[in-house]
């Protein structure tokens, strides 16, 4: 019988070099940044921390992304305005409430919650960013911010538990609190080695009850990047890595993600031109990176998280349409939580995108084994597949045969949690 | 208090004039048009139909439409070729098996069960279409094809019930059958009129266990059109009506919609510049408006109808893609299936998809009550929304405030039952 070998898809990410590897402290592992988790009673639970902090020492580089979709919160207005200049102090974060479709008033709420950080901190006020997460359309009052914030500054840390404070407090339906943090080995031109650091935490997992998805995630760095090189390296991670989740295909209001550089590591300034760039940038794509898994893993009632592999594609934007297919398909995701080895679905997905491939060229695997060559049907071991989804994870790959463009995106399966979590009544 | 207008949104389809009328009698209303479902044990079980036949009395005009996916199974293949002369004599149908990446042997599975079909009607083996629903990737036997097909062709009859029986034999998940035929009064130029008819069937409610959303639709009109005049009324009746339908998203490698048209409703040939071919195409149109809201309606697990209205959109396309994003949202479909008049969902699902709008100039309404005006939201009484809820539509209207083009689209809650469906292991 003959013997068909598996698809060689790309290693594991993040694909750590010598000098990246993982190390603990979450955002806190980076010199010069401070971070709390206080509860402000914003969600009425005054047992529920709901409030975020995260100062640098000094004002400092920063880089921003924002959301694309058209309906855009207040806090994102206002936090694109104010890194605009590339500098930025600190960014406070609350849960519970959007501060979404609520006009001028939600403005308004926005900078004076970022008046009342700078005010404490002794910085301006446009130094300051704002990030929210919960409902949308309902008016988010100032006063828990008002305590709220004179605490969270009062509790900042520079500890691995002030670091888990503050990634606990921007939590809505995810299950675990998301971090991650890398050290950097940067090799100088004189041979000399800095040590950097590269950390943060996300939240995100699908919808926020009662309304949308919302990722916010804060990033740090102690490399000393300028503004360009934070920007530059800040968009190419998030391009690989939270642009290439889906829950459920939904985007919300309010994404948001920022890094900082301190440049607390020390030496010379880092600008995109410079040969310690790539080094730096691999940290904080190995951090997203990370991330961006955590996320689809911790899905709205995710039982698996799915990585998608399409190779062999004639261009990179086939390569991601036929990705996003597959991994926005409630058919494939719903017979990976069936344990289904059902690969016709994904076929179907591939098929389906627009994307011009020949079906006699394209092959299959599911978690490894070989299902589909040349477009038709191997004989599968049922059992052996049955097995293979007991795992965490499920890896598909599927190549074209039309060329040597690739992409891979992250996913979870559909589940019946999905459904309970989203069809719940709001109140 | 202000009082707030409901958007107006065109009437409900079909918009039915004087000339068309609901009949009686299925695809047999149409004069010429015999049917006939019967059990060919394709599917394991000798006692459920799973072969249908529809036939003309004689070789007539035939248009067809198929799927775009890109893995295309053997009876569209061999159907695309067969109807590529605009003629055809009958088509016939199963259920239990797509004959889908089936390969070589496939094609000829399906030529040969063309050919039977001819044999026992006495015409050429290329006038037969063949249609086919169910697991991909299994060898189809032509077995039961050869008890089966000349089975059918004996209880061929023009009756309501052969109607029904055919309706049935192409059902999978469906929990009804689908149906519909309409009487249309064509006035010719000289002021006499034409009595004309036009019926058909439909299958699909997603994806089909264990593979994949198949839409197969048989369609007929004794109207005396010509080849390119069937192709057009068709294709823009598809356009508009199937082609707006979305259960999940996900689109079959199966999906087969044909059009014969007997003439025997008599009268001079009616081509696409005669002044009847409006009347006709409009027939044409209602009837497969009705078939693909019978088809949203019985979504899998679906509980409620969903007609989404975008209007105000800067252009046709830029509607259609706010209408399809918000749609094809699974947080609008759990949200609707959990009766929660989410409003901020829609405005997500339409902020999310590329479309250029000023978030303050969108209004939303939610079963005709205004909701979100100039992109802010209005006081709503939840026990009126929960009331409204209760009905088996669920219309959402979006005005963008952009420009005069609007489009609508249809689709079905997400639902528990949605999940117990498709993630149910195969065997």
């Amino acid at each position: 019988m003959k013997q068909y070998v598996p698809l060689e898809v790309p290693a594991s990410e993040p694909r750590l070099s010598d000098g990246i590897e993982p190390c603990e402290g979450g955002i806190c592992a980076v010199a010069g940044i401070r971070a709390a988790g206080v509860c402000a009673n914003l969600r009425g639970d005054p047992q529920r921390r709901d409030l975020a902090l995260v100062a640098a020492n000094e004002t400092c580089v920063c880089a921003g992304v924002f959301t694309q979709n058209r309906f855009c919160a207040a806090p994102v207005q206002v936090s694109r305005e104010h890194v605009a200049d590339g500098r930025a102090r600190a960014i406070v974060l609350n849960s519970g409430n959007a501060n979404a479709s609520t006009g001028e008033p939600g403005l308004e709420v926005a900078r004076k919650t970022a008046g009342l950080v700078a005010k404490e901190l002794g910085c301006a006020e446009d130094q300051v960013l704002v990030g929210s997460t919960g409902v949308i359309g309902v008016p988010l009052s100032l006063d828990g911010f008002v305590t709220g914030v004179p605490a969270a500054v009062r509790e900042l840390a520079h500890s691995t538990e002030a670091a888990n404070n503050a990634a606990r407090a921007v939590m809505t339906t995810d299950t675990v609190d998301k971090q991650s943090s890398y050290e950097i080995k940067i090799t100088r031109a004189d041979g000399s080695v800095t040590k950097a650091h590269v950390g943060g935490f996300v939240k995100g997992s699908g919808m926020i009850m009662p309304n949308m998805a919302t990722m916010l995630c804060v990033l740090a760095t102690d490399a000393p990047l300028d503004a360009e090189a934070a920007h530059k390296a800040l968009l190419d991670a998030v391009q690989e890595t939270f642009n290439k989740v889906t829950v459920d295909s939904d985007t919300s209001t309010n994404d948001t993600c920022v890094l900082f550089a301190t440049g607390e590591a020390g030496g010379e300034t880092i600008c995109v031109g410079s040969p310690e760039y790539a080094c730096v940038a691999a940290g904080i794509r190995a951090a997203c990176e990370d991330l961006a898994r955590k996320i689809a893993a911790d899905g709205e009632g995710a039982t698996k998280l799915v990585t998608v592999d399409v190779l062999g594609a004639a261009t990179t934007e086939d390569a991601e349409k036929v990705a996003r297919s597959i991994a926005n398909s409630p058919l494939v995701k719903t017979a990976i939580f069936g344990h289904d080895a059902n690969w016709g679905r994904v076929a179907a997905a591939a098929g389906k995108c627009g994307v011009d491939f020949d079906q006699y060229n394209v092959d299959i695997d599911l978690m490894g084994v070989p299902v589909l060559r040349a477009g038709l049907p191997l004989p599968m071991d049922e059992e052996d597949m049955l097995r293979r989804f007991e795992g965490p994870e499920v890896p598909i790959a599927i190549s074209l045969g039309e060329g040597t463009s690739s992409a891979r995106m992250w996913t979870c399966d559909l589940t019946h949690e999905y459904i309970v979590i989203n069809g719940d009544y709001r109140t």
